[in-house]
């Protein structure tokens, strides 16, 4: 299903979000999103682009640089876009981190709007 | 938004689908789909009941065993459920391996079906 119209709006929603949360200011990344969008960041959840932009914003790291790994996109029933991203993180001087996120894309007032984001790095538990 | 019936119908689907893939035959799991449901295994797209339960048959493996790390639950705008899992499988006699994978489910005859599935191992590409 490789050059479908949903995976080319998915690909080209991912490069521009990675490349606004590695390269600009973060806050402006929450204009990616639905007014009343859904983010699960490591287990808390924020809903609406003020709280996402400002949760987005508090992140506590100056640099940061994502590397792609995989991305999967399908389309689903009600016409919406699902993307699965898996890479890399670097923050700062920290050691590079697996992470995964997922985000559904709606056609909102002509253009595609994030509705749903889930983030998690990739670390299991410990076993006790 | 702990204990909220999205979430507990997303625990409910995880627990099903986990158990029934590690301890039953994994054919019994395409009832766990909507007929047109769209499953990307490691990056290859399967569509419908039939091509998914072939798919599922088919991997190369007598026995594996799941372990859920995270799992993170979402609404959405059309009265979907989102779900992402993070943990780790056993195949067999190979090494533990880290998994991802996202379910959505719609409410369809009563019931909630899984429209879209994509899931992938979590090794990243080896840098050339």
């Amino acid at each position: 299903m490789a050059g479908e119209i949903w995976q080319k709006i998915g690909e080209g929603f991912v490069q521009e979000y990675y490349n606004q949360f590695d390269n600009t200011n973060r806050m402006a990344i929450a204009n990616l999103y639905s007014p009343n969008a859904c983010l699960t960041w490591e287990g808390s959840a924020f809903q609406g682009k003020e709280a996402i932009a400002n949760k987005l914003a508090s992140l506590p790291f100056k640099m940061i640089k994502h590397i792609i790994t995989k991305q999967d996109f399908q389309p689903t029933i009600d016409s919406c876009i699902l993307i699965m991203v898996f890479g890399q993180l670097k923050a700062d001087d920290d050691p590079p981190m697996a992470f995964h996120q997922v985000f559904m894309l709606k056609s909102q007032n002509g253009g595609w709007a994030c509705t749903n984001d889930v983030f998690r790095l990739g670390v299991h538990n410990i076993p006790v």
